[in-house]
């Protein structure tokens, strides 16, 4: 830390991402990619795009918009992209959240929305998940604070159905009801619908899961119109050109590219139950995920450890040394190939320490 | 507007980029991009990453951060790449200004400066340019203040000596000194080499001028490994995959290209002294441009009526209508038949009204 930084950060505990070590290969395991390179008409839209780097991509991403709008059947003032999801939640934390409108989530979550809330001093309390690992939805009801809900949740693999995300919703009219669906399309139920219904919710996914763009750096927000126009407001006061033009090419590719999109999320849904009833027949308790990860441990060998000997065998999970579920890893579903590795390697282990 | 925007933000302004109009074909002479595609091993390189993109780009940069340390004969702790230089000049403003750090800069700068203050709720004064729209440097020297000085300054183009940057940051021991050098490559004087000797100045630079790299979204800032560590904690509190795997590897093509680079910094700065030349034989006034726009008026004829016949006849420039420069146009230099051509146009628009 420099002499210079400003005051009201010097307390800040960034995000830390999950470990991309290099020394080695890993079957990696621990990021929620997708196995499935991007579908192949995003590839050569993306590669296209290249050429004309010289110019500016365009800010509002008409193109990109006018995909989007005709996918999810919403107008084209109703959504806003940016560069990741992160990017549209930081500026929901922003837009949204002050001293008069605390944040408020479950305690178990997407381990950035504390760091958001940190960084725009926005205060914030937390809700514990019930014993089951599902989410309080009684607590959110008429909380009157900005509320954001990842559903299905993150590490959990939980899904909410609608019906209870739109009793949120609908309880909470002085405030903005953030859902952040990164993991809807691998069977969860998504709330785009509701926009037109509710004026104070905003519905956020990203390219990074089922649409195999992590890398591309691609998320957006679907709200009414206002909602947006705030978003935008804060966008144009930050950075107005977030999209690059190759990203913003890939995204058009993979909304015409529908059928791919449904084979990948299928597949890896499929893949998931496969690995989860594996890994339940050697005795391990696994959510019911409706994501492209599960959320396992095991009563013969404790997380850490778990996390710890898969990774000398060269396969990376994601291990959260917090209270309540430290003794659980997060496996993200990779190609049958990998979760047959992972369950081999498990194999090993077990019979190792038995 | 909703009803929900934080009331922090209800007076915001946001920046207004040039106009990306698709009505007809322009000549894009409005937003300072490149009139050359990016280094044909930029485009090589991130026609291949785009493989690649289910995985999460790297958001340390490590093999871009490599590339450049060895480009800029700095350490690999003394650079922080960002999505676009916005992001960097963002992070600048939340980092090292506040309440106690207020922000100064020129009141004829970048159009960004006062955005970003008023977002992070950064007070700011001006300091007026002097008559001849070159930058007071005798008002910076001790001011106790966040500085921000673009080199060569926009609209204006004119560069300031590095020994007058010098002063600047040697006499602000207090404060951080951000050097914004977008433009440097045409003519100008770096000062990344006194990184070494200053711990309060951080410069940056971009990707989209001289490295035909606009779309692409990259740019960075290099300073001390303690302010590199605070912006640092500011992006991981934001958004840590920042920076896309395409746009990466694209950077590193352009770092290892270095003849094309120069190659192209040259065409740009001898096209622009052919504009200023013929400029001035039809009896404009033009600034000393060290970048690739240049700054122009006419005494025949108003500047926005300039350039509203301009975009009449297919001609994008870019029209300030702000107290001292509302005459001038800023001319972004295209190659050199876009240049004839717009030399071409204005001699028919003068011969009209005369």
């Amino acid at each position: 830390m420099s002499r210079y930084f400003s005051d009201k950060y010097k307390k800040l505990v960034p995000y830390v991402p999950g470990e991309q070590p290099k020394d080695r290969r890993y079957i990696k395991l621990n990021t929620n990619e997708s196995p499935f390179p991007p579908s192949p008409l995003a590839q050569e839209m993306a590669r296209r795009a290249a050429d004309g780097l010289n110019l500016y991509s365009d800010p509002r991403c008409r193109d990109l918009v006018k995909a989007a709008a005709e996918h999810f059947g919403i107008d084209k003032d109703e959504i806003l992209f940016t560069n990741g999801s992160d990017e549209i939640l930081n500026f929901a934390f922003m837009a949204f959240c002050d001293a008069d409108h605390p944040a408020v989530f479950p305690d178990i979550t997407y381990g950035f929305y504390p760091v958001f809330a940190d960084i725009n001093s926005v205060p914030y309390e937390t809700v514990p998940l019930n014993d089951d690992f599902t989410i309080d939805v009684e607590a959110f009801i008429g909380v009157d604070r900005t509320v954001f809900i990842a559903n299905p949740n993150a590490p959990t693999g939980l899904a909410l159905p609608l019906a209870d995300i739109e009793r949120i919703v609908a309880s909470n009219p002085g405030n903005v009801v953030v859902i952040d669906e990164a993991y809807v399309d691998f069977g969860g139920e998504s709330a785009v619908e509701l926009i037109h219904k509710y004026d104070n919710l905003l519905v956020t996914q990203t390219f990074s899961k089922s649409r195999s763009m992590a890398g591309a750096r691609l998320g957006f927000g679907i709200g009414c119109k206002e909602l947006i126009s705030d978003l935008n407001a804060v966008k144009y006061s930050i950075n107005p050109y977030n999209v690059n033009s190759v990203t913003a090419a890939a995204g058009i590719g993979s909304f015409k590219d529908d059928e791919y999109f449904k084979s990948c999320c299928k597949a890896v849904s499929d893949t998931r139950e496969w690995t989860a009833d594996s890994l339940r027949a050697l005795g391990f308790t696994v959510l019911d995920s409706k994501a492209n990860f599960v959320f396992a441990s095991s009563p013969e060998i404790g997380g850490k450890e778990l996390y710890s000997r898969l990774r000398e065998r060269g396969v990376l999970v994601r291990h959260f040394d917090a209270p309540r579920i430290r003794e659980y890893n997060r496996i993200t579903i990779g190609s049958p190939e990998q979760m047959r590795a992972l369950i081999g390697t498990i194999k090993t282990i077990l019979e190792d320490i038995r």
